[in-house]
């Protein structure tokens, strides 16, 4: 494995298993971070956790958050996933108040432990669901806060890095890159609210865009949907 | 109660403490947030969760965390705490990597669930213990990212503010400030290594820069010691 350590955000979705596949190319050594949050949609945990092994990472954390204390977001609190609906509408229910704020800051914790300087996000700002921490401005916040945060980035020891490396991609982009790369889309999970089979819904916001890229891309979602 | 919410971070520290009733004071109605992260010096929570019924609080949060996972600090980690060391010495192995990040992002969560637009923290960059995240640019950096990873940030509803009101303050100066408000310090908890049945060591870092701001204070602390 290369000596370049990289931690990367890892949800098991279609977005940040294509992350962490780029992030693996561009010779980093993945150190994969995940996050129990109290997210409905739990399964998208237990892909990641099956895939996790098979995509030569140095080592997998699941990180146990509670965000429905918090609440605010239909994908924490008793709150309906929405279906069917327009994408221009504003930002949506599922939004998680300061969710990659809370992600990349555990992301730069470990990185900074693990004397790491590069961190991973599959975040992107086309085709997106309209969230605000998912533009590049934001991006380019956290990684000036980053370096300002840590005691690796204040002594000189090195410059934290935040990548991410799908910020101008389309869903349709993205899926060709991740099969060029070998990623197993069947082996991810994408949908807000799967039936209690597992099986995605097809209808909210993240199963659409997600179907949507297949399209595009001219190939068919391995994924089963209800 | 004030209509001006506030979300204060509150560990039950002296200078937390003291932070929460500078945020009263300036009329917010403070929502105390709590972390128990994995510390060693736990008995801070149990200080914390004892006092802040009594200081006029909305609601007391204590959020679960495990930084150990994370690791990297005498304070998380097994490595000695150190004594009677040197306050020039550099950043200190009680560095927790990421610490304010995390705490921050939580109460920036937790402030937009509850509408709120400002955050207490009681990082002072005078008498303290060599901390990246406690001086001014980082907290600047991080008031930047919050108006922009948020929703209420980005769609004017308001404005996030990261209030540090003791960023310039000496412990002397935050000692007399609490004192003036009615803090009852004998109801917090400094210590990073207290004994067994919980006293304080008087020999950490923690400490010293404690009795230090008392007795430059003219006062003594009302902290039994080991």
């Amino acid at each position: 494995m290369s000596d370049k350590k990289a931690v990367v955000l890892y949800s098991g979705g279609l977005d940040s298993t294509t992350c962490l596949a780029i992030a693996r190319e561009a010779g980093f050594t993945p150190y994969a971070m995940s996050f129990a949050y109290g997210q409905r949609h739990a399964i998208e945990l237990d892909k990641a956790c099956a895939y996790a092994p098979r995509q030569k990472v140095a080592e997998h954390q699941v990180v146990t958050i509670d965000l429905r204390k918090i609440g605010g977001s239909a994908l924490t609190a008793a709150i309906a996933v929405p279906k069917d609906g327009n994408f221009d509408a504003g930002i949506p229910v599922t939004y998680v108040p300061a969710r990659n704020t809370i992600f990349l800051s555990f992301a730069l914790g470990w990185a900074e432990a693990l004397g790491a300087f590069d961190i991973f996000i599959g975040v992107n700002a086309l085709d997106y669901s309209g969230y605000p921490d998912c533009r590049p401005e934001y991006i380019d916040a956290f990684e000036k806060l980053a370096n300002l945060a840590t005691a690796a980035g204040v002594d000189g020891r090195g410059v934290y890095r935040i990548h991410a490396p799908l910020l101008h991609l389309s869903k349709a982009d993205i899926v060709r890159r991740g099969l060029a790369l070998g990623v197993d889309y069947g082996l991810t999970h994408s949908c807000y609210d799967p039936t209690p089979a597992g099986l995605a819904c097809g209808r909210c916001d993240s199963c659409r865009l997600r179907l949507k890229g297949f399209a595009e891309a001219g190939t068919v979602d391995p994924l089963p949907y209800a």
